[in-house]
């Protein structure tokens, strides 16, 4: 099977996002890159980082970036498939880190574009509950979908997980 | 490109609802009507609404009616394409002046079936998280539902927008 | 109109779930029980419940079952069409009864492939919000996300239903 460039996986948590990606990406029969962006603040996210790596076995390259991912994806040789897990990990870590949102989006966007291998992003949906009560929690729920918006809107196949079955939102699954 | 009487633009925050509803009115080729339901309590939504209005740019008519839609939507001439912008806001509104919300929906969806012109509605999908920690915002919840799930009923057309990217719940996009 | 063996009726608050659930159930013809998962801990949920009741008058055989719903559909006679409804307030329940979810996940699954008549479940999408901020509240969206994709799993038929309307997931609407 081949991918196209860009490829979004989107949905809720525990929607079945990763295993829905994965699968995509192991279909091509092409060799795995998997871009990990989570970073373990505490036990509870490290327990789940784990329990990711477990299930995913050893025959991916896992390269762990929390903030460059266009550095990381311009980094990529030709040939491979590449999994980046996910970008609302690497919003949040943007934002802990006072990053100019606006500048780091036109960065991945444009490496994602050009990377030499095809890339599958998953990202989360977070936006179809009540309005949040801190500023900061309508910060990221605004910044999240717009980084969704755009990513979707030069994506070339996005999907859409919904308890591990999946809408087409465009494109056409290969 | 023709619409039909009544088209609902359903989606998260920030999942290009507006866009796609302003997308929509823009191909019919007819004069447009804005009505806009928000109101600028605070500087965050002061903000936002301008962001909003100079996105529009002037090719709209533009009508400010936080409370009384349907007496908004019966004035309205024919020959035109109304978007109604949001009605998550008008049923915030609505809540704020404790008025009768069975009364007023019903009263919205009559006058939208007797609208002279197509009228485009956009509205927020807010009940997919966890149940809200507080008795007004379950109500609010569930009166949105409520009205969602009633616009949709009388809809010809609806679609659910997310990431930009939309799924067409009901009718065919002409 | 005939349902196979497990179909899955999934969506947000007020989605219009039941009454898309109920209206399968109607199609089939057949002798129609009701299950409900629901307990009245305090009055706003003692009047949902009366209202949902009412709301689907007495044509239907109902059985309240908290808990031990694989016990309940085991002993389902063959011939019949049965609703579940449903298993976020399940959910709710054993995690209350700190039951083992994973044992009951599987003891859920097994009787709902062995059940004698053709089996409806309703579930709540819960993860499309943000974070919750208390590790309950991530513990319960996980297991709901996770009882969801189980279920989404094994099901023949799945619906996502937005405002009334639905999205096919899986299988083809009969």
């Amino acid at each position: 099977m081949t991918l196209p460039q860009l490829t979004l996986v989107l949905g809720g948590a525990k929607s079945g996002k990763t295993s829905g990606a994965e699968g995509l990406a192991i279909k091509t029969g092409l060799p795995k890159t998997y871009v990990a962006t989570a970073q373990a603040f505490d036990e509870e996210m490290a327990a789940r980082i784990a329990l990711h790596r477990t299930e995913r076995g050893d025959s991916w390259e896992t390269i762990e970036e929390p903030l460059d991912l266009a550095a990381t994806l311009r980094a990529i040789a030709s040939g491979r498939v590449v999994l980046v897990d996910c970008l609302t990990l690497w919003l949040s870590n943007l934002m802990a880190a006072e990053r100019d949102l606006e500048y780091e989006f036109d960065q991945l966007i444009s490496a994602l574009r050009d990377c030499a291998s095809p890339v599958i992003c998953v990202s989360n949906e977070v936006g179809m509950g009540l309005v949040p009560e801190t500023p900061l929690g309508r910060e990221f729920r605004d910044a999240q979908g717009e980084l969704n918006q755009f990513v979707g809107m030069y994506a070339d196949l996005a999907i859409f997980m919904v308890a591990s079955m999946h809408v087409v939102l465009k494109g056409k699954l290969p």
